[in-house]
């Protein structure tokens, strides 16, 4: 792991870190907010960023404004890519597919099984080493994400709440078997099975598992100009099915970017903090 | 005057727009955010904020993450670009002259002088026009800026006191008369007679105008990798000379970057609400 730039913000430090990943079989980046009390060594909650299509490890840095808010409540921001890259990785046809677009699933089909491996990456590899590396608060990690990150955050948390004890997300794609990007990455990815793309979609997935969480927290504007690609409803229509408590927030005016999720980004925070005090005590 | 961009953001709207302008003699944009009270109407009070080398108007908006206080403290934030651009735009050999590096001056010599008229834009075009299209509060007009547009706010501040009646400003270039960038974009944008550079120098304009404004606040990163650009210390003696008073606050591990930028962003904003208000009442 090196570092591979560092700046001070708030009395802490935005970082970020590149490392030869062998779940993506190549070298990936990825951002981490560590606030003073961090570099001073004291244990803090932790939470996972996952970003959305075409970003990439700096984009949470720079455009969510959470550094902020996360320095005064002690919290560490991880961001990671969206995706393997490099030449070696296979790259997409456009912008919703490959290289920015990884959808925080382990491909099986080809070109792109051999470095497309997210949730793996994020799950096993990421997650050990944030934790051995940082002073990450045992217990006390969260996730949240935009967009395809935000079917990224509901996803990794509903398939694995022993590692992530909340969950929140910005215009999440909350059922990604049903809508054209979805569908596209699925197929591409995972194969024409449309059972198996059900493992790997937060609406279906609510379904299975039934009610992880205390709280799911959910921002989502109405003058999204992605809304037809998100389908809020049948996220919220499953967790009332079986029980998940479910906070799905729709706000007139604002649209998908991250003039839409600072503002609502605090917020967020807010909410992990308490989950995870909750988790943790 | 043509919107190209708005988003709902903090409950106000982050915008960008368009114009056609006659000291530059060709169309530059600006950002602009309105608070929520400023949509309803209400005359509020507002910031121009002056940008560093290399940056748009888009960059304050993205990186400083001003928003969410402004939105509170009902401040309009402009932020226009930092040159004329264009093909028919003289270019500069490097990042530090010429297109992205106006230095919010009236260019003299060739091939500047047909279109680097950024004090005379802003001064009178920009300043007229958002007077005239937005709901600006009559005399609560303040300026601030980062590096080059440091210096920009102190120099327009400084010569048009009856324009700005507050200013501020992260890492400035102090005595741009004394530091490599000054000195080639002056010789270039002003020509060889160093005497007629002195007007566009904050540290000799505030030994020339003396103690125009009740307070000036500076914040500076120690660990700036532009230090020996900027001369603080210079612009303090000088106004300690005249009776200026400066708060010139200077930060242990801070760089040049809008990490810094945005640790201080929220002092910033509060010490200009409290000097237009002052100034106003």
């Amino acid at each position: 792991m090196e570092l591979v730039q560092r700046n001070t913000c708030f009395a802490g430090e935005q970082r970020i870190y590149q490392l030869d990943s062998s779940s993506l079989k190549t070298a990936t980046k990825f951002g981490i907010f560590l606030p003073e009390v961090a570099l001073q060594g004291q244990a803090c909650p932790a939470l996972f960023y996952l970003a959305g299509l075409t970003c990439t490890e700096e984009t949470f840095a720079i455009k969510a404004h959470a550094q902020r808010l996360a320095a005064q409540l002690g919290l560490i921001l991880i961001s990671p890519d969206t995706s393997p890259r490099g030449e070696q990785v296979a790259q997409g046809d456009h912008w919703d597919i490959g290289q920015g677009a990884g959808f925080y699933i382990n491909a099986t089909e080809q070109p792109w099984a051999e470095h497309y491996q997210m949730e793996r990456f994020l799950t096993e590899e990421l997650y050990s080493l944030v934790q051995a590396e940082f002073p990450v608060q045992k217990g006390a990690i969260g996730i949240f994400g935009h967009s395809m990150g935000g079917h990224g955050a509901l996803t990794l948390a509903l398939k694995h709440p022993d590692l992530f004890k909340s969950v929140s997300a910005f215009a999440p794609i909350c059922a990604p078997s049903q809508c054209p990007w979805g569908e596209k990455a699925f197929s591409q990815y995972l194969g024409s099975d449309r059972q198996q793309w059900l493992s790997h979609d937060a609406t279906a997935l609510v379904q299975t598992k039934g009610a992880l969480f205390k709280a799911i927290l959910i921002d989502q504007g109405i003058d999204d100009q992605f809304y037809s690609q998100l389908n809020p409803m049948l996220f919220q229509q499953a967790c009332e099915q079986v029980g998940q408590p479910l906070e799905l927030r729709e706000h007139a005016g604002y649209d998908h970017g991250y003039y839409f999720i600072q503002s609502f980004m605090d917020d967020h925070l807010q909410f992990h903090a308490v989950q995870l005090q909750t988790a943790v005590h």
